[in-house]
């Protein structure tokens, strides 16, 4: 038998792959179980989540044939006050949650089209949606262009900081002795249809009775999965811009999302007059390369919308990738070796769906009362054979 | 008397104030001719010259009535090609110095007419400059857009690598033993119409025989300077964006240089096949800022010039602050009170014009020759009463 260089760390309750949000709020939720938590991640914090802009958007992200994902997503909604108050209570930082609402609004005729088809499919679901004409778009947010065709208001959809949650989750994590590993896990370990931990890519074990894959785009990577379990996550690439206020620049006082000429943005105003201008979607396999033609196109569509832009001064410029899976909802649950637990797939809802992403996997890793709502978005429900029973 | 902290640097024959590429080839050259020379700059080699292009440029770069100018250029073109080599031979490294000329290229019917007038001008004095139809000037380069107006092609303008020229300067001043201090110069220290050396900001003086004004957009700021021998120096803030060729795309061959509806814009290919686009032009104060405006411009003309800059990848954008004179020419030689020699105000020409700037001021300190057309840029052309003797 090998001795080890160093002690290794004792078994933990429950491995977390995955420090991006969800696997933090997750880590979080655990640990206040009273779970001893591991984070294994080589940089938590730092990948879509960081590129993300934070919108809050059950509505405005409300697509034809996507209303499962409605229904979750409403649900994770109504999660945040009390997720971010808790988070602020607990760590004295900010979150940046605002709750003033979102525009839609189309540059062109054609784009007013398409937001009207949009609209009639979010209000056939009783969801706020508002219509607005060209005139009352501009009065309610006199920094649109003067040639917007009009569009739509969501007074329920918010924002939060995405950088300030990730900060105050750490935090939070820290706080309460989540240990972090700044490693990537190769492989899960699993004997005997349970799972016994993880193997790290430098060939290091951690021993964990329970790993919850909150791994992003790379879930679909890791090692040990048994082939039915695997979630079918791809990367879907998108750039968003950080653009800071000039001396005297007027701030934009809600988020607006525009449709350009067919084509999708949206301009996230923060507390202090900064702007998130995104969001570019490519399929690029793992690549994190910021393409010139997205920077382009972000800044001329958000221009168009927002003329004030050309004012703000660009600090950065990120790509993410957004964690995908065939019907654009993720994978939630326990699933296949005893141990298991499935919480990746976020497409473009990590920060909204986050806490109750969080609450539902506390809740079957402890057995404290589960979502309801979460139980519909099992691996399962990818499988070609016969479909397995629900968990 | 106070007791010093530390013992005081003994006092250098020369100190060149502003460690930019003038200020570092001034220090090489000088410490080259025997002289103990210390740089005073809070961060060497950042300013102005990271941010640019490393074009040189005496015929693209000739403008009406900036004739004196273009005589300097060319001369100072002549002297590259031994400079850089004798920098590679000291140093090792390199300077990416390409000599693959560059091309004018006009985006429509209307940018082709002022090209036309420029061409024109040129030919007046004999530069050599090529005038090119559209067919001919893709056929020189392929990856040119089809659409583009025509243009010209200067077979004389080449480039260097900016950041590499830094790099190895400072080297080679480092391996001479050119000393460097990482502050700010607050004031110019004068007694009896002689200079003794600099005070820093934080108070600590710096004695030296000579010092030499090499701080480009903050030359006419220092304090200590008499009002008739300040030059007139002013920043003008120009952005260049950094981009990485993706895989399998085509690399551009020659530098382009472009005017897209009227506005001037460049793509300069490096060996590794990333190119720097550039330059927007204006007047900001001593803000370093990247505006969006400038970015989504830059982007904008650049495509459209050549469409395959959209499968590139930006890894930057970067601001820097021209120094910029009334006739935008450079501010040379010696001035005022015994010791005080300029080397400020080369604009869009920094790169171009420190080799001859550097050899010109090394013969104004040590009584070697000085080439002949350096002389007519002393400060004293812009004085409003009567025109001083030349020095």
């Amino acid at each position: 038998m090998p001795i080890p260089d160093a002690p290794a760390p004792a078994p933990a309750d429950v491995i977390v792959v995955g420090g991006g949000v969800v696997g933090l709020a997750t880590a979080w939720r655990l640990r206040a179980a009273g779970a001893s938590v591991m984070v294994v991640d080589p940089d938590p914090g730092h990948g879509a989540g960081w590129a993300a802009a934070g919108m809050l958007a059950p509505v405005g992200e409300a697509h034809f044939g996507e209303e499962p994902l409605v229904l979750l997503a409403l649900a994770a909604a109504a999660r945040w006050p009390s997720f971010a108050a808790e988070l602020t209570d607990e760590t004295g930082l900010p979150t940046g949650l605002l709750s003033t609402g979102s525009l839609l609004i189309g540059a062109d005729p054609s784009d007013r089209a398409s937001i009207e088809d949009v609209l009639a499919f979010q209000r056939s679901l009783g969801l706020d949606a508002e219509r607005l004409t060209a005139t009352e778009a501009r009065s309610a947010e006199p920094l649109l262009a003067p040639s917007v065709a009009g569009g739509a208001r969501f007074p329920g959809d918010h924002q939060v900081d995405n950088r300030l949650v990730l900060a105050a989750l750490r935090a939070a994590c820290g706080g309460e002795g989540v240990s972090f590993v700044a490693d990537r896990v190769a492989r899960v370990d699993v004997e005997a249809d349970r799972v016994t931990g993880v193997t790290l890519e430098g060939g290091a074990t951690l021993a964990g009775s329970v790993v919850v894959v909150a791994a992003g785009s790379w879930s679909g990577t890791l090692g040990g999965l048994p082939d039915d379990v695997r979630p079918p996550v791809r990367p879907v690439h998108g750039v968003t811009l950080r653009l800071r206020a000039g001396d005297g620049t007027p701030w934009l006082g809600r988020v607006v999302r525009g449709l350009v000429h067919g084509r999708h943005c949206y301009v996230v105003p923060r507390a202090d007059g900064s702007l998130v201008v995104g969001a570019s979607a490519e399929e690029r396999g793992f690549s994190d390369a910021v393409p010139a033609r997205a920077v382009h196109d972000l800044l001329a569509d958000a221009r168009t919308l927002l003329p004030v832009v050309d004012e703000y001064e660009l600090t950065e410029a990120t790509a993410g990738l957004r964690p995908t899976t065939p019907d654009n909802a993720p994978v939630l649950g326990p699933a296949g070796p005893t141990g298991l637990v499935l919480a990746t797939g976020h497409y473009r809802n990590g920060f909204l769906l986050a806490p109750l992403t969080a609450d539902a996997v506390a809740g079957w890793v402890t057995g404290a009362p589960v979502p309801e709502v979460a139980r519909s978005f099992g691996v399962g429900r990818f499988a070609t054979g016969p479909v397995p029973a629900a968990p």
